[in-house]
Parts: structure tokens; C-alpha cells; sequence
């Protein structure tokens, strides 16, 4: 694991929560302390943590801080006292699924617990935690084990050590390749609206000193064309039973392009983002922000007053321009509903 | 003619040429003079105009500038003198072949010029401004009859009254297009880095009640997805002999995905962007400008210290991903290098 997974986008300190804050990224680093649940709600709604696996690791710690305080109100009753605050948590964003199987694992253990329920709750988020960063070890051997000796990548948004319990889905493939010398120069998209790849993923690169590369999202057809790199590697906010991926919006243009330029697409994703229930892309709700992200940037605005803006943020690849979905369960070549089913099995 | 276009990006005013400051629209509304040649270049090169056919007009007018300087100097030998002048101002931006044409057509009227060269020089040069505008008025008509009612187009960067003399290329296409009942919406990438589509598109699409809604561009292809645009409209920088365009970075991803959705792809430029002696896209240089436009937001560093930036301004559209090409002298869908060859005859 690298020396940057030192810096963590969750941590657990001093009995509370406390959450990097990406929004102010790269210029400062700095934390927010959280104590109950709803603040935690909000902080991922605001996008002061954000990447699915970040999320459901935020979502895991925010029931901890619900169920102390719930215990505190009725030590007996907290398990009907906590549901307002595990209704507020699920509010927070509706795309990543780690949120949703975060809450229903901790949730799951409910019933298990006797007296105070922080202890043993503390513990499973923790466990939570440390399995996120497993996997993503795992993931990053699995993955790299695919790049061919001397490749260039590029890589969309920020799928990171910021974006998960640390080192990072697509970007632990890319560190894990990089210290095996098999990845030359990576590229990064700089993602509109949020700038994840310009503020996160450069930043964790050079942090790293990985040779990396920014780009504006318009250009990588050009990257492609001019045959700079042979992998796509990404993250996932939700992963369908047929494979089907939802991830950051500009994800699926980025598919539809590496496939025209026969450039290799792979998505990895811990198999706490895939959502079994989900039958196809069909089904995941795309969120929608406010358009003032587009219309704004650092609180100047950028458009002409008058001008409406669509503002999705995530947007689903189909599964049959996926070449390799990357799991801590294996890896799945071409997915389908068949393969994935095993996988989960 | 729309109202708009009462705002020009390139006047000819008090014997002075006058251009919009494209870079601080739309939030100001300044013209900045220019008394000499090598002014108006570096107007070219930092963008104070920008869009293939401004930047020929402001080269026109920029010719006539070199000449009083260069008659001053020495009445006999000014088309010597001239020289350093006309040299600056072809070298202030590679990819835009308007600039060329523009230089070349002025350059030829030298020869026939007795006595003080301004006047004469003059005239052609408000001859080729008003040329464009009358180009674009035809090309609005031709290209509008493509569109079906009721049609959503995308367009990219801006190619609309400030990128030309007036009226624009491709929002030509969409103003006459709008005004016939034909396109219920607009929407436009707001196009990185430089935001023409957020600052300039949309500002022209508001001034004229047009709705236009902005997208970051990596929305591009879901915006396809889900059906809600017939045709992408651009304008372009050049156009080779076989039909195929450089145009704005970004524009050959559109194109590629365009097909992929079935959307259709139209190219909308007057003849003077054509240039018959690049065989194909290959022999068109394309403009890559400083990492800084993308490390920096309104001075304000976005990306991580230490992070390399690319930054390709144009891109090329192969000729076959383009179904129509809209010139002034007519139509050509599926350009070819028989029918370029034909229509410039």
C-alpha cells in the first residue's frame, strides 16, 4: 500500500467521525468533524466525501453516531429511536449502492447486540473499513495482472484512495501496475462539473509520483486516436446483475469511444457496488444536481444569466462495452447476468 | 437577421478596428482598439477574438492597419514594408485557415492598388467581412432545411455571430432553423477549457429567447442515449479536401458518438474555411495552447501542483463520420473529395 493511503478521506478519531474534506481540494486539507447522524447525511450530500465505497464506509460510521446517540435517548427502544436517523442517512444520494448495503449490513447486526450498541458497531464499521482497503489491494493485483508492459491509461474522475477506505479501486489497479512497471503515463480526465480527476486524481498521482497527465473530457477521442493508451480504467457507483455500470457521468461516452478505437475498458468495483436486485441499468436511479455546478465555478459565474443547465452526474455504461469488471472476488471478462451470478453466487 | 447581431465581435470604427474581449464575456461587455498589425495578432493569439471566420475578418482589417503603417513609412516601397506586418499576423494561430485565406485575398489585391493603399484596402476588407455575413444568412437557410420540427440539436464551442462577421455558422443554421418552428431546443456543451459554449453560446442563445440548455460534455453521449437530439451542429477551423474538419476539441468525440446513436453530424462553414491544398485532416496543424488553461479557473489553480496538463485546442472529424457540410455555395452530404472538388470548382 502506498505512503498517500496515509492521508484517508474517513477516519475514526477521538470517538468521532471525522471526514476529509474534498470539496476544498487540493488547495487545503482539512477535516470536519462529525457527531450524528444527520450531519453525516449532509456532508455526503454536500460532497465533502464522495466514490461509492467512501460513502458506504461515511454511511457505516453515521450509524455508529445514531446508535449512541439513540442509546442515550432509550437504552432499550434505541432500535426503534435509530430508524429516523438510518432514514436520513439513506436520503443523503440515491446512485452509489455501497450506501444502501452499508446500512443494511450494520443494520443486520442489530439484532445481535446486547447493551450498549456502540462498542460492537464501532467494530463491524471498522471491519467495514478494513475490508474496503482488502479488496482494493486485491483488486489492484487482479486488475494489473491485465496491462500490458509500457501502457498508457487514462482514467475518468476520481476513483481513488479518496474515493474509498484507501488505495483506491481503478486507481489501486493503476498504482499496483505502476510499481510493477507496467504502466508508463496516466491520463486524467479532469471531469466537469466537480473536477474530480484535476483536484483528486492528480492530485493522489503526484502524491504518489506517478507521471500523470490531465486532460479536458473532450479531448480523450483524440488521446485515443492517436493510439496514447490501451486501457480505460474506472470506478462504479452501482453495478446491475447484468453487468451494466453506473459511474460518474462522462463514463459512458468514454465506453462507447474506447470500443470505436478498440482501446480496452475496465471497471473495478469491491462487490459491495454490485447491486444483485438492480436487473439491469434500467433500474439504478441516475442522480441529477443542481445546475449552479455547471453555472458556477468558485462561486464566480462562468454562463450567461438565462442559460438553463442539465446536470447529471452519473450516467450507465451497458455491460457489452465492459472488457473486464474487476472484483475481490475475481475477475469477470465480458459480464453478464450468468458470470455474475457465480461471482456472487 | 437577428437583432443579436447588432453585438459584433470585429468593427471597423473612427478609422480603428475594434473587437469584442471574448475572454471576460459574458460577464463584461468591452471592445478593446487596435492600431497596428502586431496588436491585432496578439488579439488573435490570446483570444481576444476567436472562431475561424473572426479571426479572418480581424486579419482583413488587420492587413489594412499594416498598410497605413507600412504607406507611412515609405510610399513607394510599402508593399515591402508591409511584409514584417503580414508575417505576425500569420503567425498568431496555426489551425484556423480563414486567417490564411484571409491574408492571401487581401495580399492579392496589392498589385492593382495606386497611391495610398487604405482605401482600397479597405473596402475588401469590409467586402469580406460582409461577405460572411451574407454566407452565413445562406448557410443558415440551407442548413435549417435539414432539421425536422420539433428537432433538439447540440452544439459545441461557439460558432455563432461572435466566432464570424455575424449571424454564425452553426447557430446561423439554428437561428434560421429556430425561427422556422423547427428546433424546440438548444443544448450546448459548455466546451473545456475555454467555456465558449457556457460564456459565449449560451449568451448569444439568450440574447436571441432561443432556450438553450448547458451540459458538461462528458453528458454528451447520455444526452444521445436518451433521445433528445437529432442533429449535432457545428461550425469548423478548416476543412480539407476530402471533406474532413478540424474543428474545436471535442468535436471528433461528438462525431464518433453522434454515429454510434444515430445521430446526424452537420458541419456548417463558408467556403473560405476549405482548404483545397490539404489532401486530408492529416495535413491540417493542430494548435495545442498552454497546460494553464487547464490548471487554472479565472486565475485560481485547480489542479495539484506538479500535475502535467495536454491541451490539443482542435481535433480532426474524419469525413466520414460527417452526413452534411453546409458552405454558402451549396450542400454536400457525405462529403467526398469529388464533391469538395466539384463544389469549389
Amino acid at each position: 500500500m502506498s505512503d498517500f493511503s496515509s492521508v484517508n478521506a474517513v477516519e475514526w478519531r477521538d470517538d468521532t467521525l471525522k471526514m476529509l474534506d474534498q470539496r476544498i481540494l487540493p488547495e487545503e486539507v482539512a477535516y470536519i468533524e462529525y457527531r450524528d447522524a444527520p450531519a453525516v447525511a449532509e456532508g455526503i450530500r454536500q460532497m465533502v466525501v464522495r466514490g461509492a465505497p467512501a460513502i458506504g464506509i461515511a454511511a457505516a460510521y453515521g450509524v455508529v453516531l445514531a446508535a449512541r446517540r439513540a442509546y442515550a435517548k432509550n437504552t432499550e427502544s434505541w432500535r426503534i429511536e435509530i430508524e429516523e436517523d438510518l432514514e436520513c442517512l439513506a436520503q443523503s444520494r440515491p446512485t452509489a449502492v455501497n450506501l444502501f448495503w452499508a446500512l443494511k449490513t450494520m443494520k443486520a447486526h442489530f439484532s445481535s447486540v446486547e447493551g450498549n450498541p456502540e462498542p460492537s458497531l464501532l467494530a463491524l464499521a471498522q471491519k467495514i473499513h478494513n475490508d474496503d482497503i482488502a479488496a482494493n489491494q486485491k483488486m489492484g493485483v487482479l486488475g494489473a495482472n491485465l496491462i500490458e508492459p509500457d501502457a498508457g491509461v487514462l482514467t475518468h474522475c476520481n476513483a481513488g484512495a479518496l474515493a474509498t477506505g484507501g488505495y483506491g479501486t481503478a486507481l489501486g489497479v493503476i498504482r499496483s501496475a505502476f510499481s510493477d512497471g507496467k504502466i508508463k503515463h496516466v491520463y486524467a480526465d479532469e471531469t466537469r462539473p466537480w473536477m474530480q480527476g484535476a483536484r483528486l486524481t492528480a492530485w493522489e498521482m503526484v502524491q504518489d509520483n506517478i507521471p500523470v497527465t490531465l486532460l479536458a473530457e473532450g479531448a480523450a477521442a483524440y488521446l485515443m486516436k492517436l493510439k496514447r493508451i490501451k486501457w480505460i480504467i474506472v470506478g462504479a457507483d452501482r453495478v446491475a446483475a447484468n453487468g451494466d455500470v453506473a459511474n460518474k457521468i462522462g463514463t459512458y461516452s468514454l465506453a462507447v469511444l474506447a470500443r470505436h478505437h478498440g482501446v480496452k475498458f475496465m471497471v473495478v468495483a469491491p462487490s459491495s457496488t454490485l447491486d444483485m436486485n438492480a436487473e439491469s441499468g434500467e433500474q439504478i436511479p441516475i442522480e441529477e444536481r443542481s445546475g449552479e455546478e455547471l453555472h458556477f465555478s468558485y462561486g464566480r459565474r462562468i454562463s450567461a444569466e438565462g442559460a438553463q443547465a442539465w446536470n447529471p452526474v452519473f450516467d450507465v455504461t451497458p455491460a457489452s462495452l465492459v472488457d473486464a469488471l474487476v472484483t475481490e472476488r475475481g475477475l469477470v471478462e465480458q459480464p453478464s447476468t450468468k458470470k455474475l451470478s457465480l461471482l456472487m453466487g
